[in-house]
């Protein structure tokens, strides 16, 4: 397979688009990739999103946003892996390239929550679980968080003040980030004062849901060396799944599609989580950011959510995580969400990370989520020394 | 790229399954293809779907059938590009063998209909059209579809019953079929006295929706030689899009990206329209049969509804096409009609369609469109001789 490098990357700021139709919001970012790049046209487009079907009366996104975008003809599809569908899109480009299929692939992740609201919108959201089993029982993704979470602090006996520094730290990265929805940071102590959303998950231990569109470009590394001065490479990609209820999983502690997709990233990378400057890794809940912690190899089972403080996840700490803010801060936009991981952690190794910069980075990694980890996509991304 | 072949084929009758769930209706067809290539285990799921966010409240089908199907962990997704869906699944399935992804990839489509009726279901349909311009009109993929035949009867000076073959020669190869969803026989002279649908659209014209799933195992043509007896190959793989909306079209009577993929997928296999030996294409509506023949290099633009008799379409005819029936008689079942049209050509090209043999056929294509031709998927696969 040949070396794959991106060469363009574009998103627009994550908030309540009203004003802005689905396909806007998309072409946005799609132009600022495409200008990011110092292109015009590519081979191919691979569209991640998540609930445009449901939400407004849209799928077909593929040759919708092919054509709206000044592409009309091009091959284009959709893939969708509920909230991982950003990174599977990426993923799909990374191999249309890889294998030989495209030389130029454009993957866009977009999506737009906020024109639906309350119960419509928490019935399309549980789509992504087990509809037999899990959502025709009422079941919310927060019910389920709720439920692992609790699991987790009665077995490591962790109390909630426990997870206070997941937010801390995502809002803390999201007030520097322009194209955050929450810009503002948060106390620690505050934190156990938050709303319940379903106990013991709290306002500040959930993601919000955004509207938004992030874009990438990606083409051989060969020909990414003359288009821009600083490619970035796509060390690894990996996908793997777990069950898609959490009722049939052995130990509900432990994402083993995270595990098994990233220790492929690593093996593909030929790196150790030792040598990752910084994992943008899906903080849906902070329960999530703890298990992947742990499935990813930066802490043992039980241990993830010590490293939820400045020398552990900050921005120049151990393992700097969210460093834009995260789902939780920055916004989770659905199936655009590992879309926008990746541009971060691209922006950070090209070192246009700005106030947001974790500093020297030269390995980042990203893991998209896809439900309670039921799907885990895992890219590692470099960038070579000048 | 390395070469790629199909090992392994699996289909579900078509009809009203209110008895079996989504999942039951893809294991059902996963496990026949696994058995019919004499294996247990796959690399990756490649899923086609298309409405059953929407109709059976499930997204996320790629894990969900991973796990449901005994291969829990593999790397699995679903693809979505409207109707097209299915054959947009087999092309991501055979890239991925083809770039060295993946050594043993399953595809399968899936897709349940007949429990939502009415409106409910008429409004999903639409989300594949364009939602803001066609969609939140009104517009059905039937009233679309009656714009174009309308206008190419006028164009052209064709009436009504100039599309009758299409119809006739659907339901005879159907009535052959034990997976069909229609099995009875259509005289020519029934046909204009058939109900309107959108006129001038008839129910003899649109091809009634079916519950199913088809499936497909593929590998890498070396393999394959050892596999099975008689591995079909993938000759080549072309997908194209073009408007969304019809309104944008410089023709309304010209499927561009019907065109460009066939073109694009002749090129790869090295053929022209004279060497397929039968053509699996997308007869969603009689016009739009008409429209691939022509788009797709058997017909001049004008002619392509003069093929539509037994001398030109029928089983033993120039260009045999629907031969098990098409989505016309054994059913149009959403994002499973693309992987039901391959399953059909790789049965013929191994001679094992029965009564729907078409006699030494050695090459086949395989066209599946989304929406009235704005997404199209063309394969073309032949069989070694021995």
């Amino acid at each position: 397979m040949r070396e794959v490098s991106i060469v363009g990357v574009g998103q627009i700021p994550v908030q309540e688009h009203w004003e802005t139709s689905l396909r806007h919001l998309a072409y946005q970012a799609i132009q600022a990739a495409l200008t990011n790049a110092g292109i015009q046209h590519v081979d191919a487009l691979f569209v991640g999103n998540m609930l445009s079907d449901q939400l407004s009366r849209q799928q077909h996104l593929g040759t919708l946003l092919a054509d709206f975008a000044g592409l009309r003809g091009i091959e284009a599809l959709r893939i969708e892996a509920a909230d991982a569908s950003g990174g599977a899109a990426f993923r799909q480009g990374y191999l249309a390239v890889a294998g030989g299929a495209a030389d130029v692939v454009l993957v866009v992740g977009v999506e737009k929550f906020t024109d639906v609201v309350g119960d419509a919108r928490l019935t399309a959201f549980s789509t992504t679980m087990d509809a037999d089993y899990e959502g025709v029982n009422g079941a919310t993704s927060a019910s389920i968080a709720a439920l692992i979470m609790r699991r987790y602090m009665h077995e490591y006996g962790v109390d909630l003040q426990g997870f206070a520094g997941f937010s801390v730290n995502a809002h803390s990265n999201g007030a520097l980030n322009p194209n955050a929805m929450f810009r503002n940071r948060l106390k620690p102590e505050r934190y156990p004062m938050a709303p319940q959303v379903a106990s013991p998950v709290n306002l500040f231990d959930e993601a919000p849901e955004g509207d938004g569109a992030a874009a990438l470009i990606l083409t051989t590394t060969e020909k990414a060396r003359d288009m821009v001065p600083k490619p970035v490479r796509v060390m690894a990609s990996a996908a793997a799944t777990d069950t898609l209820s959490i009722h049939d999983r052995a130990d509900l502690l432990y994402l083993s599609a995270a595990n098994l997709s990233a220790g492929r990233a690593y093996q593909q990378a030929g790196v150790t989580p030792g040598d990752i400057d910084l994992f943008e890794l899906h903080d849906s809940f902070t329960i999530l950011s703890t298990l992947t912690l742990e499935a990813s190899g930066f802490a043992e089972q039980g241990a993830g959510w010590k490293l939820s403080n400045e020398n552990g996840i900050g921005l120049q700490g151990r393992i700097p995580i969210s460093t834009f803010g995260g789902l939780k801060a920055r916004g989770h936009v659905g199936g655009a969400t590992g879309l926008y991981q990746i541009v971060e952690v691209a922006q950070q190794l090209r070192g246009e990370a700005g106030d947001n910069q974790v500093k020297g980075a030269k390995i980042g990694m990203t893991q998209n989520l896809g439900g309670l980890g039921a799907t885990a996509i895992t890219h590692i991304l470099g960038i070579d020394s000048f």
